[in-house]
């Protein structure tokens, strides 16, 4: 029998979609941009995303969201900037499409997928930042994914990251979510003159001093929070993912050196985990996602 | 068959030994200052402990210690203050003793105790937080203890937790480790005119509104460092141990408010989790890696 999954990866500009089979190949992918207006329009482009892409093979559907999502229920309590607080994702999805639904939170679902299918192959202590529209994490620890007592776990976005970064929407400064992410590239880039955050990169690509400088303020600023959940889980690799991370090198490199640099007691260490972007790109929610509901799916057999 | 076990906490000014029943209880304690001039008198130390405390009931030794401690080797990496790098501590002290060792770091082994028989009784998630000499953490997530990939998980010493901290000896502002830690009582009580923590924290219990201040300011830092901790773990309960939590209520009261407020979305919330005093006091080291090194003697057997 040919097994299948449906994956929806609700993202802070875009959602993506797909096909699954369980080795993680996709097989058909779908992109719109995410509706923020209310939960009516997300629960219908939910539903409507579901049947354009299951066959009679597919045993279950995942849902990434951002925010606290609460795994246990299905319930998205918060996420920020969606108006969609307490919303059953899971209950009213399965009623509407009829398939067993499975919901997490989209870097926990990133995190599984580096771990299953990309660039945490073979390690069982993984940490996956993802540096997009926000700042979030996913960790695999000894082979488990963390999940927290509520399902509440990843939420680092306001970790501090640097003393002299932006002011934050939560009233703080230096929080990663502003200094440490793909939205900081773009906000120290409009300060230098770019149009946007991929502009920056495009520029650091060619050579361009004042893009390289933005990659290296934001860089130093992801590799002090990377220094910091390295202190507290110790991975045996780190692996950053989201739009920021279409730079690569240029900002993993600064990132790297501060993330040496902050590590307590990095010189005594017998090896640092190293710093490495994610191999999955923008499907790692999606595919991510996927792969834990045909779990969930198998286990509830 | 009665079985024992010996725990020797070794502590930034003081070393407890115990001798311990499987079920956590202590039937004696030995307490010297810690040693800090080299490797030969620490491991003269616990020979000598061990010698001491040891029946023919006892199965296998744990010696907890601060700072990086690899547990699939028991080698002391680094601990700040210690001239004690890269010491192979199981090795040497299972040749000296004769008796299976098992070496781990002393807040991890801390959080295992309250786990199993202190104030995280009943909970899968907790995470402990030992505010003493040093600001350290211990992680119970999903009934497992929180290891690493190495073993040197929790290392949380330079969570950056007060933008007005004092100066850490890591060469930046604001670290738990001096800023939320007993140490930080003891800093900023010694500015107010008093002669250590211990005084701030009697002054304290008398209602001496310099005193109530400074815990304050502490324990603002420390709610500060918990809800960064909480936003990445999501535990069902904070437990605070440590020197530090002598003061109890006191410092935690403060603590309680700053971690509310400073939670990733703490509004949305179906619950927070409570931050509460830790049940074992000065004997939760000991008891822990007696416990963890039962546990280990067990497996091998």
């Amino acid at each position: 029998m040919a097994e299948e999954a449906v994956g929806i990866d609700v993202g802070g500009t875009k959602t993506l979609a797909v096909r699954m089979r369980p080795d993680g190949t996709i097989t058909q992918r779908v992109r719109v941009p995410t509706p923020r207006t209310g939960p009516a329009v997300l629960l219908t482009l939910l539903t409507r995303l579901t049947d354009s892409l299951r066959t009679p093979d597919t045993r279950a559907v995942g849902v990434a969201l951002p925010g606290l999502v609460e795994t246990t229920t299905g319930v998205l309590r918060h996420a920020p900037g969606f108006p969609c607080d307490d919303l059953p994702v899971r209950t009213l999805l399965e009623e509407a499409a009829g398939v067993p639904v499975h919901v997490d939170n989209d870097a926990r679902a990133a995190a599984w997928a580096e771990y299953r299918t990309g660039a945490g192959r073979g390690h069982r202590d993984i940490l996956v930042i993802t540096a997009g529209t926000g700042w979030g994490c996913g960790a695999v620890l000894d082979g488990q994914l963390l999940k927290g007592s509520q399902g509440f776990a990843g939420e680092v976005g306001h970790l501090h990251v640097d003393t002299e970064g932006p002011t934050c929407y939560c009233g703080r400064q230096g929080c990663a979510e502003v200094s440490a992410s793909g939205s900081a590239i773009s906000h120290h880039g409009k300060a230098a003159g770019y149009p946007d955050g991929e502009a920056v990169t495009r520029a650091a690509r060619d050579g361009d001093t004042r893009a390289l400088a933005v990659l290296h303020t934001v860089g130093t600023a992801l590799g002090h929070g990377a220094a910091a959940l390295v202190d507290l889980l110790d991975p045996a690799v780190v692996i950053v993912g989201g739009g920021g991370a279409d730079a690569d090198d240029l900002l993993l490199a600064p990132a790297r050196t501060a993330m040496h640099t902050a590590l307590t007691a990095s010189r005594r260490r017998p090896g640092i985990p190293p710093l490495v972007t994610a191999t999955l790109g923008n499907d790692a929610g999606a595919t991510g996602i996927a792969l834990l509901a045909l779990d969930r799916a198998a286990a509830c057999r």
